[in-house]
């Protein structure tokens, strides 16, 4: 077994602390990576308050790790010791049904096993990347060819992953006009790799006080959702819209803006109902409302491999775990932006 | 002008009764029809009584029409006098924009012009099919190749075209669970027409006393949607359903049936929204919700023709249009074993 040390949760309303544990030596397939930087997602608040009522406690929450390899299985033919690796939202899948088979790891008919919290349908727990180390099969480790800001690829594990696949399930591209509600965690993202695959891009914001950020990420235009007017300016007229806001909101505004037989994607799970959608809005126009769920592997490399070919990270806030309480409560007035990275090296500390 | 005679109310509460009209005079590219019968529905209620809170008065409902044309304009090259022809819910659209362009008339983004109570996005009042004649360009004018039973055509052109488009939209075939919501007027089409597109077909209904009903008319199961658990056991399992009840009602019930990447549509607009659907259950599996709103004018004639070929009628019952407005009442309780057609003959008579 590996000594490892990390911080952890032990209730829904006790704060993160640090915490002993071990984690099992490296088997023939398993890669070991130091951890360097992991962000924080708004998953692991939920998780460590038990906001969606499955927690497993001790809870160590984080799965947007980046890191080094420090050894290697036998059989691991992908890494070596030295390199750069990311895990992100799972460790493990069947690998057996017919998801699974299609490199849809997420949808996995048996219920992939999450980075933290254990299997998606109930197990052994396991415990995450707010920590100094982890353990994970290669098949379930991402290569890293960012060069540079290694703490700022981190958050891709997560929130771009989450909404790198539905712009590419959906075909984003040139000569598209897409949305993206929301300019948080993962709506910054979506405004970077839509703009990358080629989408004129807008944003929509509740604040006013966003415009200029967005701008700069690389929106073309933003619009202040709270405006109808504003609003009514794009009606009919987007070919996708991502919306990113987990607190529930009018789904209406949105889905009107889209084009025919066009999809708006949720990708933030609400803990109480969004107000129900018109099914005039969705019959009128033969429009569609779809969810998604991160990525498989093979498609969160394929989104690594093209960040780091546009240069595309994320916005961080840098803090030392023992700072990590504070973040969440940060967190909960959206008061980051856009990302925050626990710089690993504060754990020894800590 | 055309003298016509027909039913109409002046008001929403009160009833249908015997309304004298004119016509026009068929243009060049009119086409006169004599209507024989005309199919009564859901659409027609909420007009007559104004719960869209858009209807003009007075108030000539009926877009289920069949009948036998008795005079053409000189441009007219499709249609002669004594050939079968139908109407459905457009006798117009602005035959320019790109929806009208690839043959969606229905998704008209100018407004297609309803076959009753004008066009979509106001303007004149249209009258419609509760009556003895009707005048509408040829390009809106369906063929009618079915032999025999023309009043069971009648109710092809709403309830047969609103089921059988989403059909083909989602591309229902061989191979394919297919859930039917619903055996009213649209769920009893869908559960034929599905059946014809080599689709297994399983129909959802609250009423156990239906269930000899659908499997005559080709669900190969029935499933009592008030039952968890014999819902459970269709978990994960549905290529496509659709869902033809419009008033409000549980959705994710039925989402949660859906395989990954697949579809649920709405046919039937709820006076009162549906419960808000789970955004879990859209997310997990990556599912969809989407809308459909009947079908352009090319896809209702391929769906006659389909339906001619493949011997597809509606399940009627004949009436008198005396008795419409007690047809209102039978209808809202569900008291119609299929569909409403009106003999038009019954007419001359009142």
């Amino acid at each position: 077994m590996i000594e490892a040390k990390g911080y952890a949760t032990h209730s829904p309303d006790s704060p993160l602390q640090p915490y002993d544990f071990q984690r099992r030596s490296p088997g023939a397939s398993d890669v070991q990576i130091e951890i360097l930087y992991c962000g924080v997602c708004h998953s692991d608040l939920h998780t460590a308050r038990n906001e969606w009522h499955n927690t497993l406690y001790p809870s160590v929450p984080g799965h947007e790790i980046v890191g080094r390899v420090v050894a290697v299985g036998t059989a691991v033919k992908g890494f070596k010791v030295g390199d750069l690796a990311g895990v992100g939202c799972m460790v493990d899948s069947c690998r057996s049904c017919p998801s699974c088979g299609e490199g849809l790891e997420q949808y996995c008919e048996n219920g992939f096993t999450g980075t933290y919290n254990g299997p998606v349908f109930g197990g052994e727990n396991t415990l995450g990347g707010y920590s100094d180390s982890i353990v994970v099969d290669e098949e379930f480790v991402l290569r890293i060819s960012h060069s540079g800001n290694l703490a700022a690829v981190a958050p891709l594990l997560c929130a771009g992953i989450t909404t790198y696949s539905p712009l590419r399930q959906w075909k984003v591209g040139p000569g598209q006009k897409v949305g993206v509600v929301g300019l948080g965690g993962l709506g910054h993202m979506a405004v970077k790799i839509a703009k990358a695959m080629g989408a004129h891009v807008v944003l929509f914001t509740t604040s006013p006080g966003k415009r200029e950020d967005a701008l700069r990420l690389g929106a073309a235009e933003v619009v202040v959702s709270k405006d109808p007017q504003e609003m009514n300016t794009h009606l009919n007229s987007f070919d996708f819209i991502l919306d990113t806001v987990a607190a529930p909101h009018d789904l209406n505004a949105f889905l009107a803006l889209l084009k025919r037989d066009c999809t708006m994607t949720l990708v933030g799970a609400p803990d109480s109902p969004h107000p129900s959608p018109d099914v005039f809005g969705l019959i009128f126009k033969r429009r569609r409302l779809a969810g998604s769920l991160i990525g498989g592997i093979a498609e969160t490399q394929e989104m690594l491999d093209f960040c780091a070919e546009h240069g595309i990270v994320s916005e961080i806030e840098m803090i030392d775990i023992k700072d990590i309480n504070e973040a969440y409560e940060r967190m909960l007035r959206s008061d980051v932006k856009y990302r925050f990275v626990i710089d690993m090296a504060s754990l020894k500390a800590a």
